[in-house]
């Protein structure tokens, strides 16, 4: 088994967010709290303003535009608000004074939040929803419906609550395709340059909670609105380089090192969705040969490679799994309070050694009850 | 002299902001990085939905309310986007669909930035500007024209940029009084319960980018609008306690932190005014000595505590003025780019014993160049 370095809690943190980050960048943090190499300073006492800055923006952009293969009519953006500001400001610049309705999946907890921040502003078609099916499974292209005149189509990749994932893209060349992100971003590669806009808050994969990723095609702005608040219009976030006012410094520094540390580390997004979809592999392996004792939420061709939601045949059961789990040492394994049971989220930044670990956990306490 | 303990970089930082922070305050951030106390968990991998969360929230809540000696019908809240998501936010609540006018203030910089965003939400009165003075003054209550009718009076109370800042409290009590404290927010006492409003960003006076604290009245939201995005709706938010979506747990946990030390290691905001007055006065000193070879941009009686803007002879002197106080070890005394010059900013995390190290650096550069 790989040697796990550092704080044994943060190396078996199976939080569904904030998440693990890698030990190495927590180093890296560590020691820009008091001086960031080279410049001497705190990284909390740094002016937004500096050189220093301005570069930090620069390498982490361009370190997003190679880790995700962008040609050069994509922007990269460092906004803050989470993905919740996203479910508002998308409609705000696309879909308000529209009469044809955008196309929206409701396939999990996250993706139906963003329907009612689209539908203040414009109409919105749901072109499948997950909801009769206690959001167990993700839709063939059969079911899907999609209009071939909507201002954009709008899904989530990855739904962290239910654990469900598609492991294709969906729909048509010719309408606008916007995905969040948000759970699954950098995790593996895709065929990123099918996507009109990406968006992805930091605190899953690539950094702490406060800064959030849009990556955007230059097209799909032309015809934006100019009555938007300057912070929540793109065109005015790309003019000032994601530095309209004061950025969340701290936390687009946190991000540059992970992008640092997944390509020079891991070695880029083939190597690091291998990595992922081995710890996958060994916890789901874990759930299938549990003869039903670890019960899988996501129906098989749909789970998640990020997030493993699963329950026991009790609740009294879960909630001596969850205690147990604790006093071994593991962090953040209840599942999300709208569905209760377990969930074991596996970013980019917890190691295949953890999933090991916990795996043998698993084993054992079952061993224990049955 | 002062001893100053830790990074002598951090002990010199006069940026405008992101600012100095306290040494201890960046001891114990550090130490979070790796593993919070009690928690053991990296504070960057804590979820926000943790009980150990909720109660940084709400002895953060806490620490504000007994600061600024608060009644119980004010809200704190924490949220993102700086004092510019509160430019838009402010008016979308309380001026849409208004047909008597807000007042406004156009004292400097950045009380001009809130105008336009003001504008595209409804009518505006400027109630006084100080455009035409190149913004060296603040008016007197002679100047002031504040209309009985306006749904709200909005001023900011120290002008970053400028270095002018009102040692008295603005307009009528029968106007909300709503005021943007960002860069003198718990620097002194004041008579907190006379404004409706009152919001501040972290990265001046309380902690690093990324938060801004938002204290409000209760009847001020009773007829705000029901149909804005949620992180936009103040009540949403209130409900949430801050936490409706995830909030910058990072940032949320310095401010705190800065609270703990405002409280227990300076005494609370009566001893931070002094020891704020001290630094101010000692440097004003030191330009009002110098022979008009430093220049102090604001008129006397308007000058900021926080920020100290000033101009030497040449435009050649003040590069070499810069140049050689980098070279001394001080950090982040130009000017804003809109004004030029020299600013020192002197918030609550910067010492006295720094302030007399500039003075000391200031007599001796002009004793060389006269």
């Amino acid at each position: 088994m790989e040697k796990m370095p550092g704080n044994p809690l943060n190396s078996l943190n199976f939080s569904g967010g904030p998440g693990a980050l890698p030990e190495s960048v927590l180093q890296q943090v560590q020691e820009s709290i008091l001086a960031v190499p080279g410049v001497g300073l705190s990284i909390l006492g740094i002016s937004h303003r500096s050189d220093w800055f301005a570069a930090v923006v620069s390498e982490l952009e361009n370190n997003i535009r190679t880790l995700l293969n962008l040609p050069k009519n994509y922007h990269v953006l460092f906004l803050q608000g989470g993905a919740t500001q996203q479910f508002s400001m998308l409609p705000m610049t696309l879909l308000a004074g529209k009469t044809q309705a955008a196309d929206y999946l409701h396939t999990g907890y996250w993706s139906g939040k963003a329907l009612p921040e689209a539908r203040r502003v414009g109409p919105v078609n749901v072109a499948w929803s997950g909801e009769s099916s206690a959001f167990k499974r993700l839709p063939s292209d059969e079911e899907l419906d999609f209009h071939p005149d909507a201002p954009y189509l709008h899904y989530i990749s990855n739904e962290t609550v239910e654990g469900l994932q598609f492991n294709r893209t969906l729909g048509r060349d010719d309408v606008p395709r916007i995905c969040d992100m948000s759970s699954d971003f950098l995790s593996a590669p895709g065929e990123f340059e099918r996507f009109s806009m990406i968006y992805a808050h930091a605190q899953k994969n690539i950094g702490p909670a406060g800064v959030t990723v849009v990556v955007v095609k230059d097209e799909l702005l032309k015809n934006a609105p100019n009555n938007l608040p300057g912070f929540l219009d793109y065109r005015t976030q790309i003019e000032a380089h994601s530095i309209f006012n004061t950025p969340p410094v701290f936390a687009i520094y946190v991000v540059l090192l992970v992008t640092r540390w997944l390509i020079n580390e891991i070695g880029g997004l083939a190597a690091m969705g291998e990595i992922n979809s081995a710890k996958a592999q060994l916890l789901y392996q874990a759930l299938d040969s549990s003869n039903q004792f670890y019960r899988g939420h996501a129906t098989e061709q749909d789970r998640s490679k990020m997030n493993v939601a699963f329950n026991l045949p009790t609740q009294e059961q879960e909630e001596k799994f969850l205690t147990a789990a604790l006093n071994a040492g593991f962090s953040g394994l209840g599942g999300h309070r709208s569905l209760g049971g377990i969930r074991a989220s596996l970013y980019n930044g917890l190691q295949l050694a953890a999933v090991e670990k916990l795996v043998e956990f698993m084993e054992d306490f079952r061993r224990r009850q049955c």
